[in-house]
């Protein structure tokens, strides 16, 4: 009989490893499986790197960033030099390359200054992504940022919704824009042929060519779209409330039938809004902003601003992460021999646009 | 004894019991871990949809769509049009949208035929993204194709590198695409305009503005960072390989001292070659193609033409389902409150372009 039980143990025991054999090999191709696909570990890292790292503006950035970390199942951190100030944002991305993170989503206060420590950071294999503003001779991978020029022909849309499809319009802008890139670019490109011994160290152009792009998207949707629109002006608001205010009323002045005034930058909607309560004419001009400030969305609850456009900010974080994970994980390289020009991954994508109004402003509160 | 068989038998059940609750927990345990993650299940089914569904262009998009449902554990399917047919594609397109599938991938024939399509299914709940060619008015969350402007600038970047940063270069190209672009909107917004009872069901014209952007990029690339290459000529090859080394017999024997010619279209590079063997101007004439045609690869490898351009079609859907796969799942809606102009995801996407030469070819060809 001892026999017989020592035969059931030895059969049942047999069953149990089976069993157990039979789970733990099923959870292996699971986790094989797992490992291919797009999940990761809390032992990668990817870290943001900004400039004045304190302002709203970046707070959907992070969120998209956190929010593709979390489905990701990857850690995250959020870096950046606190002030304006380029080279404070160079030492910064240096600390985080020494770091050895899995990937640097970076936005690039100045192309000629920090293309060398990108190209550094993706030399010694650590991925770099680049968001809202790039660095075109950069080794980074991909650059996902606001198209400007589809964002004035959003606004252009926005506009000829709001005032009818018919009547004068004005823009007020940062116009000289181009002329500084312009001559910004001879001093550049002379130095560099001409002085192999000087370095540019730095150029606090900002914005670069945002404003002329945003403008001119504006300016020929309407002249494509909507025959019976006339933009009647395009002044300079300096990119500063008052100075757009001022620039708001010359307008209201000289054109008592125009129907509605286009800000390009983040301070000067507030601007246009004083000057049409100043000259009382709410309900006659409509005012379409740029970027969701605080104030500026203050004022499209209030009613004094009809619109303002968003940028796809949670767009930049989200789709950062997804592509630095993918690079990370080799996930990405349809052509193993590719040449220098290529990217394993798409080199530019527009983060989109999205309009605000007193419909769905609530939305764009920082939270 | 036989008790205590019973009782070895009740307890190596429950330690068997035990363990497969265990490892099934455990396994239960992932799989909800997976439900947030990027993990889907084998019952949502994602399609593309193409025209001309045989052709080898799109075997490396439908690869791209594949290896993205491996990584996510979903199902795709492949359908299309197999004659470059509109209504042949409208017809699939409406079949697949009866399916009520979890995402259509979808390249354009003509965005006219295709917007209804388009916005029926996206009116029903059906996500759909374009690739390769898009359909600007339509309800289409996003386009993923090659901006062919900068795939023109990689063209002459190539074509530097090839002969050395200075010298002639020729172009072959369709040049009066834009004149019949410009010829077929004055026709179609005359139609919409005056005639609101007419309808326009189907444009033929190929590859719209494709073929000027890339000569534009090409050029504008040339003037800008290599001004000792002169571009001498800009002729026409209608697409035919016959034609375009007439062509290129054109400029050769025009210009004894061309060094290098550039050709926009998938069938052109090829023709070049002939007309540079011909003339017996291996060695002096570099011949820059576009596209991955067999026998364009096969030049490549012969020595013949020196490179090609290679688009990003994996990218186009592999980022595809990707979106896809976000939209079904309610990933990306950061703004629940956005107006229609507003899309979740990136509105559009740069696939990018790869350089191809005698030392990478063999990735190129179609496996």
């Amino acid at each position: 009989m001892k026999k017989l039980l020592l035969l059931y143990l030895v059969i049942i025991g047999a069953y149990v490893l089976y069993a157990l054999n039979f789970f733990y090999g099923k959870h292996q191709s699971a986790g094989a499986g797992e490992s291919a696909a797009l999940v990761g570990s809390l032992d990668e890292k990817y870290v943001m790197v900004t400039f004045q790292s304190g302002i709203d503006y970046w707070k959907s950035v992070i969120k998209g960033f956190e929010d593709a970390a979390g489905v990701l199942g990857v850690s995250v951190e959020y870096r950046g030099s606190t002030q304006y100030d380029v080279r404070e944002q160079v030492t910064v991305l240096e600390q985080v390359i020494a770091q050895k993170p899995a990937g640097i989503a970076l936005t690039v206060m100045n192309p000629e200054a920090l293309t060398p420590s990108i190209d550094k950071a993706v030399d010694a294999g650590i991925p770099v992504v680049l968001f809202d503003s790039g660095a075109p001779e950069s080794k980074a991978y991909s650059l996902l940022a606001t198209d400007n020029y589809n964002a004035g022909a959003t606004a252009a849309r926005t506009m000829a919704r709001l005032i009818g499809g018919r009547g004068e319009v004005g823009v007020v802008t940062l116009p000289n824009q181009l002329n500084h890139q312009q001559r910004t670019n001879g001093f550049r490109d002379t130095i560099r042929a001409e002085y192999p011994e000087m370095t540019i160290v730095a150029i606090a152009l900002p914005n670069q060519l945002n404003h002329q792009q945003r403008t001119n998207g504006f300016r020929d949707t309407i002249r494509a779209e909507y025959p019976e629109m006339t933009i009647v002006a395009i002044e300079d608001g300096k990119g500063d409330r008052i100075v757009s205010r001022d620039a708001a009323l010359a307008i209201l002045d000289a054109h008592p039938n125009v129907k509605g005034i286009f800000n390009t930058d983040a301070n000067g909607g507030v601007g246009i809004a004083d000057a049409v309560r100043l000259r009382q004419r709410q309900n006659e001009v409509k005012v379409v902003a740029f970027d969701t400030d605080k104030v500026t969305l203050d004022m499209i609850r209030s009613g004094d601003i009809d619109a303002t456009l968003a940028q796809g900010t949670w767009n930049m974080g989200y789709w950062s992460l997804l592509y630095l994970f993918h690079l990370h994980h080799g996930l990405v390289t349809p052509d193993s021999g590719q040449t220098a020009d290529a990217s394993p991954l798409p080199v530019y994508v527009d983060t989109g646009i999205s309009v605000v109004t007193r419909e769905n402003v609530d939305n764009y509160y920082v939270k």
